[in-house]
């Protein structure tokens, strides 16, 4: 497994540099590689807390959590944090070195050349920075400053994005995300996955254009048309009419001048001012038939022919069926990118953009397929516990005293699977024992929220992977199986957020899925391209799309899908 | 450096076979962990050719490149590639295991289980498969498969964008981007930055609305509204009236009964009945209102406030300024996503999507950013040579010749760097001295892209560093240097494709990119949040931007941006 080779490597180093010292000689702790700085991780996240480092110097830099002046004004305590890991260090500052004042306020600046010294025994801390010299302060007036130090909500602090990274909840978030990203990218890469970057702007409408954004030119070539025009009147027809007037004399002028068997030059010039007077004619026609507002077409509908990509273009709302083409060739690759849904929903589930990931596998059947999402899930639960968990302990803590006792379940159990019938036959057990559900269970419904939570947090107590799901409820791409009721499609239920990945086999035979797309209604032109390739070279495949921020929530217990996003967007809102 | 541990940990596994076969038993080369076939680069990528796997079973599947029946139709050979690695694996199938005819057309999927062989001496490959069983064909018509076996220009593959990648150009482009993101995501873990997901829809509209794609729901409601209103046509104005009088009628019938003290509960009853005159009331005046078409402000200006995100939101053309507030807490995130141009520009050059790369580092200065950008360019290139060399080979033989030495001189060689004073100056040299340019060279230019490539192709001859240019040619958020006519601004110029990264050092005082702003004509108030970042515990700064897609062209020396990502979108194309 790839450890986070940064703080290694500066640990490392940091040893390296302990054993010069005990050798006689004192040296700086080195700075991060393109910065002035060293990374108050490469301090404080070593397996001594930094204690070793202590008699070292060392250049820090960060944003003060918690200032207090002490001993009657003769020191300021300074509690720093510069994201690179959860913990803070204590900078010690006497009034000599700087104006304490200006350093105590919470979200201040500051870059500290000091010496690091083991604290007094007794306090928390393994080591503390005593400052020489002040490098830099970036001042805070707290009057002003939007994220005081008190106790703020994740709710409040949606109205600050631009500021709430700097919030130990959402710094441990974005920490927690990059971790699972990197996981992704490593777990994939290992595999033998290949990256495929599907596009984010897309003519397939595949699940219908009633949840798409839609991308457009169009709006702003009439605003800016409009005020064009303002400026710039349009001709009118008496202009026109002028414009062809002059046409027709310097005709005129021509023939008379081939009927007069005029000079070459004459006629040639006489020829000249015609095509000019055509040209402008031309303009000035051109001219005359620009509308304000946006092209349509003769029978009243919008023009989109006169948008950038000359059709109706969308935000993509999965690379799944993009992806499919790569995996017919390449045979194992996934995507990993931004999704959208133009949703009208103000839940704690949903965003109008949030990230997915997708791997497609050929040659693969639906067991394959949950094979991978299982074996996917557990690395990533495993790579939070070796490589994250300072920040798991922190929303341990905070938000959810359960969720690294889940990371180790996850990791370490062998997810249940049930079929669908056999889900639906346990719910309808747990009925006939009193169980209430608000959503009726019978064979043929989707499993609501509910069912699924009951599935994975009651029943079983661990991840299920509930598939074979009736045909009728699910995607027309996914493979029929021999029963003809039910297709390969799976969704791995997890405890705490439900579904965290839906997949299928894809259906490869040409005729079935060309009979499926007909029996659902659709058309068939739009996805001839999809049928191609199950024309030429059809191969078995399947895949999944585990949806990111589900996967954070999971990990962290947070509650609300608008905290574990750097930029929310929702209905009303996209900030910044 | 993190090898390809998908290829070790399947060469490792497959070397291990080898001994057990050795010891006497015979065994199946292991299968890909999610799939029913061996990647057939755990094959023939091995030190070996494969051939220390002769006498071992294995089961294969992959696309037909060129198949042909020999000695009388007695076999079939079958050039086989499954994009798992640039290489083709020779498979014989005799006539005896199935109808060849199917097989041999191009692009024809197969599976075949079968015994690796020795080939005969002299043969260019190092191992080949006889076939024992044919478990799938997925075959083709040659006569209608749109990519016969003959010679394609990439300009026609970009008519099959679903079926392009499986060709051996854009599945080697494939495999070298995947190593390019891969490597990536590895520098920037290894360094201790944070991955940062930055917002794909913004309402920042920082470089002017004039080249970004609106992102709306407004066209699409509207098309909605006006179907709804063809099928149900709103009240006419009589129909409001009638509603109004039934209000008016109920009221008086309330003010009746209470004037004649009538009981609770008949009283009850007629508010009931009013009640429910006045919520009917209410729907028709709310339909009667509907009109068909954008919604407009009474200033005839759309009204934007109808949108999805309540004002009017766009496709980001780069996360920079978003990502600064994470880094003003996180101290070094990178962003590494999709970024969008409006621009109708038909260059090999520019697409309307494509993929940028941006790091930001706090406590780092100008020069800091150069060393970043220098060691994440020289990790790319080296990671290629490292991982990706067949696919460069094959890239360099078929398109240009000189890509490999180029990466190694880029991994190589330090960076030459100069200042934009000195690149000018060098630049009118090369004019005294006979050099013609289209464009004009003089101090305050900005630099056109054959002063760039002259600089780095001709000057130098490896990659240049030009920094600290005129600040009336740069952006407001780079930083002032102390001459008061230049800002802290560099580009990095590579050969082949020139401008490679831009970059900064970003102004972090807040009085002076106060006076930026205003001094270049933008309104503040957008920019409140970005000024917050300067208000509160300021500090320096710096960041770049890497054309992804440029990357790609640089390494492999091909010459058409489209070809270089899967999904190309430019004006009038959007496919799939």
């Amino acid at each position: 497994m790839i450890k986070d080779l940064g703080l290694c490597k500066a640990a490392a180093a940091a040893e390296e540099m302990e054993q010069v010292a005990a050798a006689g000689e004192e040296e700086e702790v080195p700075k991060a590689q393109f910065s002035d700085r060293v990374p108050i991780r490469s301090i404080i996240s070593r397996g001594d807390g930094g204690s070793g480092l202590a008699g070292r110097k060392a250049r820090v830099g960060g944003w003060v959590k918690t200032g207090r002046k002490a001993d009657k004004d003769a020191f300021a305590f300074l509690e720093i944090n510069d994201g690179s890991c959860a913990g803070n260090l204590q900078v010690i500052v006497e009034a000599s070195v700087a104006e304490l004042g200006q350093l105590v306020p919470t979200g201040t600046c500051v870059v500290v050349d000091g010496r690091l010294k083991l604290p007094p025994a007794g306090t928390k801390q393994k080591i503390e920075l005593r400052a020489d010299k002040l490098l830099h302060v970036g001042s805070v007036d707290p009057a002003k400053y939007p994220l005081p130090k008190i106790r703020l909500t994740l709710e409040f602090l949606r109205d600050f994005v631009h500021l709430r990274s700097r919030t130990n909840t959402i710094s441990a978030v974005a920490r927690i995300r990059n971790a699972l990203a990197y996981a992704t990218h490593t777990f994939f890469n290992k595999e033998g996955f290949l990256y495929v970057h599907t596009p984010i702007i897309t003519t397939s409408d595949c699940e219908g254009a009633g949840e798409m954004f839609q991308v457009t030119t169009l709006l702003s070539e009439a605003e800016r048309l409009e005020k064009e025009l303002l400026q710039n009147p349009p001709p009118t027809e008496v202009e026109v009419e002028a414009a062809r007037f002059v046409v027709q004399e310097k005709g005129e002028v021509v023939s008379q001048l081939k009927a007069a068997k005029a000079s070459k030059q004459e006629i040639g010039a006489a020829v000249d001012q015609l095509k000019k007077s055509k040209e402008s004619l031309a303009k000035v026609e051109e001219r005359f038939k620009l509308k304000p507002g946006i092209p349509k077409k003769d029978d009243g509908k919008v023009d989109y022919g006169k948008d950038f990509f000359a059709r109706q273009a969308f935000l993509t709302v999965s690379g799944q069926l993009q992806v499919e083409s790569y995996v017919c060739a390449l045979s194992s690759v996934y995507t990993f990118g931004p999704t959208f849904r133009a949703e009208n929903s103000h839940t704690s589930r949903h965003l109008a953009e949030f990230w997915m990931v997708e791997p497609e596998i050929a040659f693969a059947e639906l067991k394959d397929d949950m094979n991978c999402a299982e074996a996917y899930v557990k690395f990533m639960c495993q790579w939070l516990l070796d490589n994250c968990l300072e920040d798991m302990q922190f929303v341990a803590d905070k938000f959810d005293k359960g969720c690294i006792d889940r990371l180790k379940l996850v990791a370490s159990t062998p997810f249940i699977r049930v079929t669908y019938t056999e889900a639906v036959e346990i719910l309808e057990d747990a009925v006939k024992n009193g169980k209430k559900f608000e959503n009726e269970v019978k064979w043929g419904i989707d499993l609501a929220s509910e069912h699924e939570r009951y599935l994975t947090e009651v029943k079983f107590q661990k991840p299920v992977i509930v598939y074979n799901y009736p045909k009728e409820i699910k995607a027309f791409y996914m493979r029929l199986n021999d029963d003809l009721k039910t297709v390969a499609a799976m969704d791995v239920l997890v405890p705490k957020v439900g579904e965290l990945i839906g997949g299928s086999q894809r259906e490869e035979r040409y005729d079935v899925i060309q009979s499926r797309i007909k029996d659902m209604g659709l058309p068939l032109e739009p996805y001839e391209w999809y049928l191609d390739l199950r024309r030429y070279g059809t191969v078995k495949h399947s895949g999944f799309g585990l949806g990111f921020e589900r996967m954070i929530l999971f990990a962290t217990g947070l509650e609300n899908i608008r905290d574990v996003i750097p930029f929310p967007r929702y209905p009303g809102r996209a900030d910044l």
